[in-house]
């Protein structure tokens, strides 16, 4: 490993794209000045070498990409508009200089998607796992709450786009490792694990809407993330198994309905938006999205508080849907 | 280790210190209102068992508090209020609930001397080491610059107080481990080392001075954070030995002017601040210092560039200072 002030040297941006920036890297803390009308919006997520992620199934490029992907996803989930980051990671020995390169690179070229600028963190030597630490910031209108507590029955249950793939990609690639050969459709589902894309512009769809909304990414499988939106607002979820949207790769690569709702229920990191919305503004929620290129799909129905947050419906059976216990239907 | 999600629940606030936030733990992010007139300031620090402490040298408490405060500092070295803090934390298996609990319940010791509010993070599993990583968040008055850059010849440098206790108490400690018996005054450095106060208030004098002040917060030791100063301001700044003050319990600790020094310039996480100050504003910084019942101590001069950054002058020897490499004066 370089010189630690060598390397705060190298990843110190040469410019910004956030005009509001008064420091960035090279001195105590970052300061940047808020926007008038604007909210602070801020998230941090930790991932460990071995439990989030391996050599095997991420490049280091493709772990500094999802180290800050996973933070703009919840800021997306918030409405927010990103703009700023800052890094902290424990490198072990055994990585090359070359490869944290890499990795920040990565985290870069997301950043530079949404004009985010690196303003601060803190570089430190680990024994034996990475670990890479990232704080984003965006910042929201005043009066936007897409929280979710909000939900109440009635609304209806949306998703953003297709779930189940990522989990369907790292199933592939704990087979068979990231340089072994894909055809097209499984090489689709391997890149939306590595390369998972937050739905911003849909978080920002949802922000500019009138109606009472709740929202949330997708990082832990549908299940969880409906079951968090039902209990943090008193009510229940039910899901309409066959309106669970998949990617035409997913219908090409795994053949069974019941193993691709495994896949969006009980798998995770599709980073896309699960959110409920009154009845009466979704047809004009809609047409928005049409209108601004973004899918949204109904899935399902909020209703009144029940024995269990959320329920999957299949023709005419209605079972709990536990969290990350979806398994098969019972017959 | 506990469900995540009890854990969560257990670590929430019940209630908040700050009335501008808007949304706390709970939802994909964090949400406050920022404060008209002021700036967003914010730093992130890792701090790694077996790298940055051992069980043997802190307890579950102190971990938790110092992982705050080292950011805090951050904050003070800013002139910021401190305001919010999140915190990602990676916990090995060894790590019983009870240990956890006690490193939150330092963190909230420290948030609460400042009335800052948790408002978010991320907890996971590790395998090895436990690693905690703190964001904090404070505010600053637009147009004040405390940064590194703004030294120029003929300021004076100051400290906010004594340094050298944290490196002596962490010999001691690293020495005898912290359930020995120590004599009063080995406990005082012990303690200063294992519970080191950010000087927040300091930070915020210097904030209110009118004067051009660089400032910095001694983390790593004097020589390296006075070096800092002169490199980001392109000046040389040279050191009076006989001014750099030292705690009663660390003179009474060691004997010795050199091994002091040793401990003031190399040693570090004494959390005082080093700054400079234009020459003429010194006398009612001082002043003001006096009536806020802060002690400043001048201890040198800044000078032209030079072919060093730092110089320690004692009695009419003049030596270069290089960060981390004072061992005596050569005689």
């Amino acid at each position: 490993m370089k010189d630690e002030f060598e390397f705060i040297d190298q990843i110190k941006p040469a410019s910004h794209h956030q005009p509001s920036l008064v420091m960035g890297i090279g001195d105590d803390a970052a300061v940047y000045t808020s926007t008038q009308g604007m909210r602070e919006v801020v998230c941090v997520d930790t991932m460990i070498e071995g439990v989030h992620f391996t050599k095997e199934t991420l490049s280091p490029n493709q772990i500094g990409r999802k180290a800050l992907a996973i933070n703009v996803s919840d800021l997306a989930a918030m409405g927010a508009v990103p703009r700023f980051y800052l890094v902290s990671i424990a490198i072990p020995a055994v990585w090359e200089d070359e490869e944290v390169n890499d990795l920040y690179k990565g985290m870069q070229e997301v950043a530079d998607r949404w004009k985010m600028d690196l303003i601060g963190g803190d570089t430190v030597s680990a024994k034996e796992a990475l670990v890479i630490t990232v704080t984003a910031i965006g910042q929201v209108e005043e009066g936007v709450s897409l929280y979710r507590s909000q939900a109440a029955p009635g609304d209806i249950v949306f998703v953003t786009g297709p779930v189940g793939s990522s989990a369907a990609g790292l199933e592939l690639l704990l087979e068979k490792g990231r340089h072994a050969s894909f055809n097209k459709s499984e090489s689709e589902l391997v890149l939306m694990h590595q390369q998972p894309e937050p739905q911003v512009e849909a978080g920002r769809l949802c922000a500019g809407t009138q109606a009472r909304m709740s929202l949330n990414d997708i990082s832990d499988g549908v299940a969880s993330e409906a079951s968090e939106l039902a209990v943090a607002s008193e009510v229940s979820i039910t899901l309409q198994a066959d309106k669970i949207p998949f990617h035409p790769a997913l219908d090409e690569v795994v053949k069974g309905q019941e193993k691709k709702l495994a896949f969006a229920f009980n798998g995770g990191e599709d980073f896309q938006l699960i959110g409920t919305i009154e009845k009466t503004a979704f047809s004009s929620f809609l047409e928005n999205a049409l209108r601004a290129g973004i899918q949204i799909y109904p899935i399902g129905e909020v209703k009144e508080k029940a024995e269990h947050p959320v329920f999957i419906k299949d023709k005419d059976l209605i079972e709990p849907l536990q969290k990350g216990g979806f398994n098969h239907f019972k017959k």
